[in-house]
């Protein structure tokens, strides 16, 4: 890159001192109108721009934090990478900016690991992180401040954004059984993370009440569409019975449509489906999925507040709860579900 | 914020020199193990963080780009917000992350303006900006390298990739008349921005080839939706004979669909309609709007590469054509469209 033109160049050029300049592009009002004018107009012609890092190290304010995704590539880039952590990015990116924070995205990346070391960044915001997650691993041993959007399993002193997954579980499964489901699966990524560990036992408990026979199907995130696909087969195989499959993640629901269809069952009226996030792939899908509103707006703005009051050393609250989930009916486990 | 641990303190506390906390922590290999490892304990103990942004200051590196739209809040955000920026930024920031760029986003706010100067950015990618666009005039006055997405009008000297605005209309007029109508209507945006006048441009031109009496409505972005089904409304009071209506911004589309059923017309027995932007809400919609593949990855990668180039001041090329858009033909202007 060429030189940058500095605030000695202006200077020197305008034939004033440094403060002088600092003053005049600040619009102090030290300095009178004509002096100003000139300055600003060297520094005009010469491309200086002020250096706002340097200025901000001085004043040693936070600016920039991260907003990261711990969900592998697989099942949360390619078809599915206007998702959840876009629809975070969207709301978050603006309450960074009116709080004077600058959010930096880092989505799923198809190499083996996100490049955080090279970021410049005072925060993160990491969503669903899994057991020992490395990317929180990694800015922790950067001493920087973290929320998690979904708890960090078994990493209690993480502040974060209670994504309420006992309760979503809970709405899917039972609008499945008031549909006249008997026989319902659940299939969960193979990853630790609190997502799935949840809706696992919430699951467990709401077979137990029901006198339902669990069946569930553990999917390897790094296999994304395809691996839900085989893995729907494999269950519909094993499991004839089966009337409703419970799917949180948008990805592999899509896979198990496809697997369902494969099968010559008609969905809703073989077998229902649902899924977590009522996400683009949720909507766009054929038929359109049942899912659930997780209040992304509330969670993402949440999610800056509390990495805000981290930032400013007021880090009172571990846990916040955004508004609880609400469901929403579409045609893949009703029949002529009314749908936008 | 509490005072932050500096290699000093750590210097002190580990009983070494400055130079060798450097170069232990960044494991140089000009300090034994021992020594490296007792460092390495006490910083983590300390809470130390090495300053990146001091470090990028030094070298000089470029580390921060903004993606920022141009496209108002109101057709840009709300239902809309998962939209063209966010499938740009997706795919922008993992193009970014891997050239060492941090990408920090700037979506469309309902507040009066974007709060650029807070930025501490060394280059911006700005999505389809208006004439006289003060987000452009900004960040020039600063002296910045810009590269837009859609040609900056009225500024031939901004980089750009080209959205090929007049091929992507060409596709979808003459598909609606591929498919019977003989009376189509342009409804665009009332803004200044190159997609509104090159489509404009090329819609007259076509209809004049084809014997069709133009009939344009242009609508104001900051009314969005309830804007166009208004103009919509309007259009169809004043235009009985029409069959088929192009309305490039998917947000206003929506608002045209609305307004289309509300007269009782059927789409697309009736009325035909099609958009730009195959994105979430084009294919959410319903019926799901025949729209345009723009190739936005590619767009997003060119993008992060022209400015790139510019950063590093090899800035040859002005305009970058991404591949020719393609139709994606759905339910709103063709009946049992197979739609995936």
């Amino acid at each position: 890159m060429p030189r940058r033109a500095t605030i000695a160049d202006v200077a020197r050029e305008a034939g004033v001192s440094r403060t002088t300049v600092s003053h005049a592009l600040n619009d102090k009002g030290y300095v009178d109108a004509l002096t100003r004018e000139r300055v600003k107009a060297v520094a005009r012609e010469l491309g200086y721009r002020p250096n706002v890092r340097a200025q901000r190290l001085r004043t040693g304010e936070a600016r920039t934090i991260a907003l990261i995704s711990s969900m592998p590539f697989e099942v949360a880039g390619g078809a599915s990478r206007l998702g959840f952590l876009m629809e975070v990015a969207a709301v978050a990116a603006s309450a960074a900016l009116v709080r004077g924070l600058a959010l930096v995205l880092v989505p799923p990346m198809s190499t083996a690991r996100l490049p955080l070391e090279q970021l410049d960044i005072d925060g993160a915001i990491v969503i669903e992180p899994t057991q020992d997650d490395v990317n929180v691993a990694l800015l922790q041993s950067r001493g920087l401040p973290i929320v998690c959007i979904g708890r960090a399993p078994g990493d209690d002193a993480v502040p974060y954004i209670d994504l309420h997954t006992p309760a979503t579980t809970q709405l899917l499964l039972a609008h499945l059984l008031a549909q006249g489901a008997r026989h319902i699966a659940l299939m969960i990524g193979a990853q630790q993370r609190n997502s799935y560990i949840d809706a696992h036992a919430t699951y467990l408990t709401f077979c137990s009440a029901h006198g339902i026979d669990p069946a569930v199907v553990h999917v390897d995130e790094a296999g994304g569409e395809q691996a839900a696909y085989d893995a729907c087969l494999r269950l519909l195989a094993q499991h004839p019975e089966l009337d409703a499959i419970c799917v949180p993640v948008d990805a592999f629901a899509i896979g198990a449509v496809r697997a369902i269809g494969e099968r010559g069952l008609r969905i809703p009226q073989d077998m229902k489906i649902v899924t977590r996030y009522d996400g683009v792939r949720a909507r766009s899908c054929r038929p359109p999925l049942t899912a659930v509103d997780l209040h992304l707006d509330d969670v993402s703005s949440l999610a800056v507040d509390l990495l805000f009051a981290h930032l400013g050393g007021k880090a009172e609250q571990l846990a916040v709860e955004p508004p609880v989930p609400q469901l929403v009916v579409r045609e893949s486990s009703v029949l002529n579900a009314k749908t936008e």
